[in-house]
C-alpha cells in the first residue's frame, strides 16, 4: 500500500455489493427478528468457516454443477483444494458428522455469507447471505411440521404481507417417476422442470418434458413418452386432492408414505389454526436441489411472487450420509435474506432508520469540547444514544444543523458559550423545527 | 454429491473452526454488547464483500507482505485477481472513495470475518473476526477522544476485569526518527521493534535494532548507529512524562504536534473522569502497521496480558488517499473478537449457556402431537422460548429427562395421558427437581 502517488479505481467486484448504513439498519432488524423467532423455538446457533475442502463440499466432483468459487490455496502442489462454501446445509452436515456428541434431535440456525459464481444479473448476487433453520436427528414429520410452523411465525413476525407456504413430497414425486416409467436416471430433471409451471405454465412444461435431443451430444433433453406424458398431465389434474391422490397412486408404496405425511401436515397446520391463507399442499412444488428425500417446502410472497420463494427447504435424511456412512434424518429450510429484504424494500414494507443516534450535539467552541464529552458520556449513561459533531467548530452552526436534517438525526442540542453561562442546553426538535432551553435534567427526561 | 458409497471425512480445512452453540451463544452475547455500545455512539453499520480485487487492497503489490488468500476467479486469461478481505478498514476505505455521497464526519461500525494465511498456530486463525468503529472526516483530536471513549465503554460493557488503553502518537515516534537520524526507510520497521518493548525487554529491543547484516543479502536487519541508539533509549526513559519530552523535541515540530495531541488526550480522558488505571500514555506502543499518522491505540487485559491487544487501532489520514488522491482524515480502533473472546473464556468471565428455550415438552404420546404443538405455539405466543422433543414417542420419557439435562434446559413440561385428563401439566425443574401438577395458565405464569 505504498505507491502513494498511484491512484487506485475504487471499485468493487461484478456481482458483489456493499451494504451502506441505511440499508444495514433495516437489514440487521430483519435478521435480529429471524433471529428471535428461531431462538424462541429453541433452535442453537452454529457457525462454520466460509472457507472449506472442496472434497468435503462436493465441488471437486465431476456431477457438481453449480459455480463457485474454488481454487488452490498455495501455490504448487502443495495447495489445499477449497472452495467458498454455496451454501450452509453442506457445512452442517459435517459438523454433524464430525461431532457425534451433539445430542439429537439437534436445532440449530445459522446466518451466514455464501458465495456463487452465478452469472450477475439483477438482483442476483455471488456473495448472498442465508438464514438456515435445520433439525438434525428426527425422522419424524412433526419436525417437518415444526419448520412450517417456523416459516409461518417468521413470516408473520416480519410483517411481510401476504404470503403462501407451498409445500409437497418428494415421496410423491418419487412415485410419479415410478408410476409414469420415466426412469430414476431423469427423475432429477423431470422435477427441476415441473418445480418451473407456475412461472412458464403447463404448455412450455409439456414441451420441455419431450424435447428430444438436437444432436448425439445433447444430454439435457428428456424426450418422455407420450404414455409418460400423459400420466404427468393426469398427476397435476389432481390438483393436490388427497383422495385423488391415493387412488391414483395405489400400491406404489413409496408415494402412499409421501401421501400419508402430507395429510399429517394438513391435520397438524389446520390444528394449529395455521390461516389456510398462508399454506398450500401443491404438487408442483419440487425444489431444484437433489438432495431431498420428504416434505419440500417453499415461500412466496403474495404482493410480488415474480421474485420466486424467500424461504424454502425440505427433508434432506441422506445428505449426512455422505460424511457418516449412515442414515442420519434431517429437515430444514432457508430464508434467502437478500432476495426477501429486495421484496420488502419493493414493497415499501422495509422500515427505514437511518441512524442510530437520537441526538447529536453541536460543536460550536472548541473550549467546551471537554464539556461536551461528559455531556454525551451522561446522555449516554441514561440509555440516549447520542453522538457529537465531530466536525466542528470550523464548521458554522447552520452547516451542523444541514448536516443533522440530511442524516435524520431527531433532536439537536446546541450548548454555546451563551447556553453555558444559563446552566442550560438548547434542544432542537428536528422535524418540528421547534428549540427550547432545558436544564440537563429537563433534557434527559424529555429524549428518554 | 452422488458419490454414495465413498464415505467423506467431515474434515476442517487447518486453521479453521466451527463455532458449536455452547461457544456461538455468549460470543452472540459479547457481539450484541459491542453492537450496542456502538450504536450508542451513534456508529452506523456498514457491510462490504468478504471478496475484493485484489489491486483495491493492494494485496498484488509487490511490497505487500502479508499471506493472503489471493487466487484468480476463474480459469484462464480472464480470471480476475482476487483476494479475501484480510481486514476491514481497506474496505472502509474504498466504500469512502467510491461513495462521496456519504455525509462526513462519517462514523461507521462493521463487523466481520476476515482471512491470513498464516501458520496456524495455538490460538490463531486463518479466518477470524473483527469489530470495528472508524470516524472519516475529522481530522480534530476530539474523534481520537471519542475512540478512546468508545474503547473504555466497550469493554467496561463487556465487564472483561481489569484492563488498559494504552496509547501513543505516530508523530512522535516520527519526531523520533529525526531526533535520533534513523531515517524514513527504517522508521516503520524501527517502531515495529520499539512496539515489542514490554513482550521481549529492552536489551532484546537494542540488539534487534542494532543487528548487522549477516550477509549483503539480509536487507532486514536496522544496524542502527550507537548515536541513533542511545537517543532511541534516552527517549525510552522519558516515560511518558509530557514536561521531559517537550524539552527533548523541542524545535522537532512533528513531535511537538504529537505532544500536543497526547496533552489533548490526556486532558479529556481527565476531565471525562475514565478511572486513571484503564489508561495511559505510554511512548513504547508504536502498531504494527505502516498506515497510521497520529494517535494510536491498544488495550490489553491486565489478567492476561500474554494475549496481547484485544482493540487496537489509531489515526489513518492517508489511508483512503489511495482511492482518492486527496488525504481524508480517519482514526478507528478494531475489536480482535476472537482473541477478546478467548481470553473472556480463560478468565472464567465469559458468561455459560447453552439454550435458548426455557423448557421442552416431552412427547409420550403420538395421540397428543397435535395439542403439543398447540401449547407450544401458545407458550412462544407468551414469549416463553419452548421446544418440543421431537425424538420421541418411541424414545422413553427417562431419554427425554436425560437429554434435557445434559442440554440444561431449565424446566421439562410432561403431558400424557394422565395430564390430559385431569387437563393439566407437569412442570419439572430440571436443576431443583422438583415437579408440580398446573394448569395451562398456572405454568405460563410460573415460566414468564
Amino acid at each position: 500500500m505504498s505507491k502513494k502517488n498511484k491512484v487506485i479505481k475504487p471499485e468493487l467486484l461484478g456481482g458483489f455489493r456493499d451494504f451502506l448504513p441505511e440499508i444495514m439498519i433495516p437489514r440487521q432488524a430483519v435478521i435480529n427478528k429471524i433471529t428471535e423467532t428461531m431462538e424462541k423455538f429453541g433452535f442453537l446457533p452454529l457457525d462454520t468457516p466460509s472457507l472449506e475442502r472442496s472434497s468435503v463440499l462436493g465441488t471437486d466432483e465431476d456431477e457438481f454443477k453449480m459455480e463457485v468459487y474454488r481454487f488452490k490455496d498455495s501455490l504448487g502442489e502443495k495447495g489445499q483444494d477449497v472452495t467458498l462454501r454455496f451454501d450452509l446445509t453442506v457445512p452442517l452436515s459435517r459438523v454433524v458428522a464430525a461431532n457425534p456428541e451433539i445430542l439429537k434431535p439437534f436445532k440449530r440456525y445459522q446466518y451466514g455469507k455464501v458465495f456463487r459464481k452465478e452469472k450477475p444479473q439483477s438482483g442476483r448476487y455471488r456473495e448472498f447471505a442465508q438464514f438456515d433453520a435445520d433439525i438434525v436427528g428426527s425422522d419424524s414429520v412433526m419436525a417437518d411440521i415444526e419448520i412450517i410452523q417456523l416459516m409461518y411465525q417468521v413470516m408473520k413476525n416480519l410483517e411481510v404481507g401476504e404470503f403462501v407456504i407451498r409445500f409437497n413430497n418428494r415421496k410423491i414425486l418419487n412415485g410419479l417417476a415410478k408410476k409414469a416409467n420415466f426412469g430414476s436416471g431423469k427423475s432429477e430433471n423431470v422435477f427441476r422442470v415441473l418445480d418451473k409451471l407456475e412461472k412458464i405454465g403447463l404448455g412450455e412444461v409439456v414441451k420441455e418434458l419431450q424435447r428430444k435431443p438436437d444432436n448425439e451430444y445433447d444430454d439435457t433433453a428428456l424426450a418422455l413418452s407420450d404414455r409418460s406424458m400423459s400420466k404427468i398431465k393426469e398427476f397435476l389434474s389432481l390438483s393436490s386432492k388427497i383422495s385423488e391422490l391415493k387412488k391414483f397412486f395405489r400400491g406404489i408404496t413409496i408415494a402412499e408414505e409421501g401421501i400419508k405425511e402430507c395429510e399429517e401436515i394438513i391435520e397438524a397446520l389446520t390444528k394449529l389454526k395455521i390461516p389456510k391463507e398462508n399454506w398450500q399442499f401443491d404438487l408442483s412444488i419440487a425444489r431444484g436441489l437433489g438432495y431431498y428425500t420428504g416434505p419440500v417446502f417453499e415461500t412466496t410472497l403474495s404482493e410480488i411472487p415474480e421474485i420466486g420463494s424467500v424461504f424454502s427447504g425440505g427433508r434432506f435424511d441422506e445428505l449426512i450420509m455422505r460424511f457418516t456412512g449412515e442414515k442420519v434424518p434431517a429437515t430444514g429450510a432457508s430464508v434467502g435474506l437478500d432476495r426477501l429484504i429486495a421484496a420488502l424494500e419493493k414493497l415499501g414494507k422495509l422500515p427505514k432508520k437511518k441512524y442510530t443516534a437520537k441526538v447529536i450535539i453541536a460543536r460550536i467552541d472548541r473550549k467546551l469540547d471537554d464539556d461536551l464529552l461528559t455531556f454525551a458520556d451522561e446522555l449516554r449513561q441514561a440509555g440516549i444514544p447520542t453522538e457529537i459533531f465531530l466536525g466542528g467548530p470550523e464548521i458554522s452552526l447552520k452547516e451542523q444543523i444541514i448536516y443533522t436534517a440530511k442524516r435524520e438525526i431527531p433532536y439537536m442540542v446546541i450548548f454555546g458559550e451563551e447556553e453555558a453561562r444559563a446552566g442550560k442546553f438548547k434542544l432542537k426538535n428536528m422535524q418540528k423545527r421547534k428549540e427550547e432551553l432545558l436544564t440537563k435534567e429537563e433534557l434527559i427526561t424529555r429524549l428518554s
